[in-house]
């Protein structure tokens, strides 16, 4: 069950209320798959740098094990794409410092040849339009799941809903929820999205868990319990979640409301690694034993007895 | 194994963005009393109600099986405690309107000597020195458990510490939590606060549950997820979130982390029917047969597997 991924390969900067981290390793397709992988193999990067691009950028996309990176272009003559953003006290908010879109400006990346039997499809944050697009190159697919933003529901929400059509599954924040439908409640909001298409719901609450809607079935999970000092910096955090949950189910090539549920248990305990860590840094330096040790804590924690 | 619970009984009126209730049957006891009832009997109260206290809420509160009512005290010639507020569009946030104390101005009720075996002790919300003179009635106690505010913390933080040292456990939400700690994360300051003295803090995190630190164990817990209709009003949900708790430990006699953990669970869904109506009806118009089928519910939605 070959899982492809599309999105940003980035580099960040990141100030918290205690640290700064310049041009570190982010961007929503690096870290979708470096937490897929820890679940399954291969996992195909479908993504354009620029030729700032850094080497050791490079080095800890290669040294992540079952990545495929045929589908990465290096465009020597652009500008990688580059965000930097700030969080506030609670580490719950954050405001964008600046954007440089660079390579996201030209042409979407060409899909390899070798990349056209990918069965599952994970279209990262970006325009509608280029997702409808390269979902169309999979019409074999087997499951379609996307994420979005604030500013595609502001100016893009027409051609949003016709993506809404084409995709299985809609993994979006409490925030997005509720600027598409206008409705507070996550569970109700993530209903009436399901009118507008996907099959599923999940509506990320941040440091409050996660929900799944399906049907009429619903599952709820906490975020991993992480202190103060186990929250290094935020970013990435729900692509993570995103990449554990469409890996599992990749692996165990199940698309029941069951697995959906375990796997965003994997989901949750995946991404609260890369919470760690500035980058990518905190998914790259996580063995799998490490996943698992944590994985038996998180059920130990939040169980329902 | 007498549970005991003392606290306000008060006439509450609510405005919602939808709806308004006017004098409906409330305070921190009824909700604690009501919940706990399904678990455990008896539950006795102590408090105190005036002359005006309506004759349909005493009904009401009479009409819940389990209650024991030799503690609560009518004094013709007061006032009953009464509060007013509105919740904004969201349901989690809200001002208060009115509060006029009533009795909570004159002297504490009389414990009668028929509740001097009680082993399980709830404070209620009240002023610190209040809760330790009630609780110095009860050297032979099991476990006794307080709740605060801010307005004790702001104005008597002293008296707060003092009662932290004679207390098994303290139940707060997540604004006073960081308010006595000045520590944003929750689980932080569950551990702060654990350092005053508590054996255990549970930290009430509203629509997105709660979490509980005892020495170096944590337990975490999302809401019982309702949806927009099923959410009429929210007062009382956290005393009725105690008084699971309590109710389930009282019932089952056992005060280890695993017992704490299904109380919890217990007291996450014991709260969920209070909100789904105004004052005590939710409670009281449950039966033992919807909790038990809706934590059933909770058990599937909340699985982690």
């Amino acid at each position: 069950m070959p899982l492809l991924v599309t999105g940003t390969i980035g580099i960040d900067t990141v100030h918290t209320p205690t640290a700064k981290a310049e041009e570190v390793s982010g961007g929503s397709c690096s870290y979708f798959a470096a937490a897929a992988a820890f679940h399954h193999k291969p996992i195909r990067i479908v993504g354009a740098v620029g030729g700032d691009w850094p080497n050791d950028h490079a080095a800890l996309l290669e040294s992540i094990d079952g990545l495929c990176l045929d589908g990465l272009e290096r465009r020597s003559e652009s500008k990688t794409f580059a965000w930097g953003g700030r969080y506030f006290d609670n580490m719950n908010q954050r405001e964008t410092l600046f954007t440089e879109l660079g390579v996201l400006e030209e042409a979407p990346p060409e899909v390899p040849a070798s990349y056209s039997d990918s069965r599952f499809i994970f279209l990262a944050n970006s325009h509608p339009s280029v997702q409808l697009d390269l979902l169309s190159k999979f019409p074999d697919r087997e499951l379609a799941v996307a994420d979005t933003m604030d500013l595609w529901i502001n100016i893009a929400r027409d051609e949003l809903l016709t993506l809404f059509k084409e995709i299985d599954g809609l993994i979006i924040n409490d925030a997005e929820a509720q600027q598409l439908t206008e409705i507070s409640n996550p569970i109700t909001a993530a209903k009436a999205i399901i009118e507008m298409g996907p099959g599923f719901v999940i509506v990320k609450k941040g440091e409050h868990g996660a929900v799944l809607v399906h049907n009429d079935a619903i599952a709820i999970l906490p975020a991993y319990p992480l202190e103060l000092t186990g929250v290094v910096d935020p970013t990435g955090a729900g692509d993570s979640f995103a990449g554990g949950f469409m890996g599992f189910l990749a692996a165990s090539g199940r698309l029941d409301f069951s697995a959906m549920q375990t796997a965003m248990a994997w989901g949750t305990v995946t991404a609260s690694f890369t919470l760690g860590s500035f980058g990518l840094d905190g998914l790259a330096s996580t063995t799998r034993e490490d996943l698992e040790a944590r994985m038996f804590d998180f059920r130990r924690i939040a169980r329902v007895n």
